[in-house]
Order: structure tokens, then C-alpha cells, then sequence
């Protein structure tokens, strides 16, 4: 049984460049020993957007927004709530112009499954180790202010998990408990993620999760069993 | 600066009953030492509502549902998405009939704020620690499927860090960050409260968080302003 879960900041990774090794920055930077089996590495997408050149021009923000727009949900202002290819639906369509070099605007990688899954066999290569990876995004959110982390791309884990058809401690069934655990790690990782001081990768060590197959793109409700799109 | 953050169980409360000290029974579960100032502790609202007498017969769930609904959004089936007298927007009002003796629900507490500010000030009473408070409940959500803890009580922290203002490493002025921090602490929380277990307690220690005044009602998005209500 997991009694502690412990979520550690990988300091000293430094600025990413289109076409950087990634995991390898973030292998050097947790230093020997920093990655073990089981662990879940929970990287901000900016950096993998960075590291995949997924930049645009700047003064074409508004552009870029609509380019990376399915279906644009709202407008509020300047800003739309947008669903993007990948299915999330989100402010800006993810677009983000915060922590970037010069006149450019961050997007969301193509198919940020397919990063998290290439960043896992990538620290498996460089360190032996067996980590699950999440990558995760700040959204906001219906109903609630706010934004928290939520997870985008998740490789080596199901992103839920399910108590549906078990027992609490009554013996009665478990209903409609279908915890979704990577926007959770997500969210549990950006407590350390303090945006001005630069952390952009963390691991989640201990936590109860399904290692194994899964994915973000699981997490996304279908448009037809959605009730608010 | 914060490097690591524990997410830490506590293990062995017992079953909580209408009048119970709920404070206390998580003290002793703790033990010696357990609760350290600047904790962050977060309980499942679930022992708070049941502490509370916050119970209704199970035959009368319906009823029970309605009553605690201000308004319902959406139906689905069996299920209903309303919005509570405290302005949470949730499936059947937050009315629960898993791990409840007898033919009983578990409603939500009727000011989880208030409840988060009594058990934080007998926290301090009988430990001497000055700990936040958390209360939490497991939401679905719009958009994205399973459901994750939120935090529908607060008491001793600010329900939010706001970046806004502030500057990212460019030194370009970061804006619309406004981390919902007690929704993260609850989610973190959830990992460890693995509920065929019977966790209904955790403590966070080390989150970069504002101590002082705060609310989960000043999470509730008002109306007015809400896209998706």
C-alpha cells in the first residue's frame, strides 16, 4: 500500500532549443540515480513544444490560435475557448506566448501521446530506468476559477483508474468512480512547478497508479456523451 | 524554495459517526508528532459530512437530490448535473450513498468553509500545529472524462496562487496564470485516498502555497461569468 507519495522538482534544466534532446536534458539534470523504475515524470509541454519546434510568429498569435482550432467553442474578449485536433478543449486552442524567446508563441505538440511515449523509451535508452510519462498543460475550467494542470500526452500508464464494480468498506458497489489519475499527477506536480523559477519536469514518486498502456487522447469525453460542448 | 513536496496517508481513523470529534480521531491517527505547521490537511468530505450528521435515508435519494439542488443544469438518465447551494457545479448535487452504513447518502457538509475553519482551529487546539485545512469532494467535469478531488472547503490558505504580474524567465509579464491550488492539493491528495482503503485524511507537506485567508467559495465561478453554465 502506498503510505507517502513524494513529488520532486528536477532542478537545473536549462533553456530548450528546437531539436534538443530532451529526456537527456532532464536525465542530466536529475543527476545519477534521479530516475527510477515506477517513477512518473511529469514534463511541461512547453519544453516539448520547444523541443519539437511547435513555434509560431508571434504577431500571428491570432492566426495561430485559429489554426490550431477544431471547433472554437466561446469567444470572451480576446480570448476563445477552443477545441483543439487533439480533442481538449481549452483557452487559446493551447497557444501560449509566456516563456518563450523572442517574438513567438508556443503550441501544443502534434500528438503529445506520441512525445510522451517517444520521452519514455528515450529515458529508458539513456538510464535503464522504467518511467511512466505524463505532459501536461495549465487549463482552466468550467465552473471553477482558475486553471490547474491537467495532462495532455501520458505514455507507460492508464490514466485512470477505475473502482467501477468494486467495494467500499460497506460492501457496497463502487459507482461511477473512475478517478482520472493523470490530470491529478498533473496537477500534483505544477504545486512544484513555480512557473517564475523555471521547473519544468518533476517526478512523481510512489504514487498508485496502472503501469502499462494509456493514453491522453482516453481522457478526452466524446462530443456525443458531452453534456457542455 | 520548495524541491519536494510529501503527500503523506494517514492511516487508521476509524469509522466516523454523527457527534464524533472528527479533529481528534485524525490526531490520534497521526500520532506524536503527526500535524506540523504549515500542513496542509486534507480530509474527504465524506467523515466531515458524517461528523456533521450531513445524512438522509437512501430510499429517498431522489428527493434528497433535488433538495440539495439550487438549480439543475443537465439530466442524463439517472444522474443529474446541478448546482449546489454553495454554487458547485456537480452530478447529484454531491449526494452520495458509497461508504455509508445502512441505507443512508451522504450529503455535502452545509458550509464546508466554515467546517474547514472548525477543524483547523481544533487542530490547533489539540496539537498546537497551525495546519490548513482542505476539505474535498470527487467532481466529474466538463469536457474530460473520470472525475478528480477538488476542494469544496478551505480554511488557513489562499485558494489560489496568482502569477499574475509576474514575470516568466523572459521577463515578459505573465498573464490569466492563476493556479487554483486547492484544487491541485485535493487531486494530489486523491492519490493517496485510495478509497477501497478507507484513506480519508492526507497530509501536504511543503506546497508552495499563500497561508492565510481563503475559501473554496472563492473558487465558485460566478454565473455571470461562466461560459458553460
Amino acid at each position: 500500500m502506498t503510505e507517502e507519495i513524494r513529488i520532486i522538482a528536477i532542478e537545473g534544466v536549462p533553456e530548450v532549443a528546437v531539436g534538443d534532446d530532451l529526456a537527456r536534458l532532464i536525465v542530466d539534470a536529475a543527476g545519477a540515480g534521479g530516475l527510477a523504475d515506477r517513477d512518473v515524470v511529469v514534463i511541461a509541454h512547453k519544453v516539448v513544444s520547444k523541443s519539437e519546434g511547435r513555434l509560431a510568429p508571434g504577431h500571428d498569435r491570432r492566426d495561430a490560435v485559429l489554426a490550431e482550432s477544431a471547433r472554437v467553442l466561446r469567444k470572451a474578449g480576446d480570448m476563445v475557448i477552443s477545441e483543439t485536433r487533439h480533442g481538449f478543449v481549452c483557452a487559446n486552442a493551447g497557444v501560449d506566448a509566456s516563456n518563450v524567446e523572442g517574438d513567438q508563441v508556443v503550441l501544443l505538440p502534434l500528438d503529445p501521446d506520441l512525445s510522451a511515449r517517444r520521452l519514455r523509451a528515450r529515458f529508458l535508452h539513456l538510464t535503464g530506468a522504467d518511467v511512466a510519462v505524463v505532459i501536461s498543460d495549465t487549463f482552466g475550467r468550467a465552473w471553477r476559477l482558475g486553471q490547474t494542470n491537467v495532462a495532455i500526452g501520458v505514455a507507460g500508464i492508464d490514466a485512470f483508474l477505475d473502482y467501477r464494480g468494486g467495494r467500499d468498506g460497506q460492501g457496497r458497489e463502487l459507482v461511477a468512480t473512475h478517478i482520472c489519475v493523470a490530470d491529478e499527477l498533473a496537477g500534483a506536480a505544477e504545486l512544484v512547478m513555480q512557473k517564475t523559477t523555471g521547473i519544468c519536469a518533476v517526478i512523481v514518486r510512489g504514487a498508485p497508479v496502472l503501469f502499462g498502456r494509456g493514453s491522453a487522447a482516453s481522457i478526452v469525453r466524446p462530443p456525443e456523451d458531452d453534456l457542455f460542448r
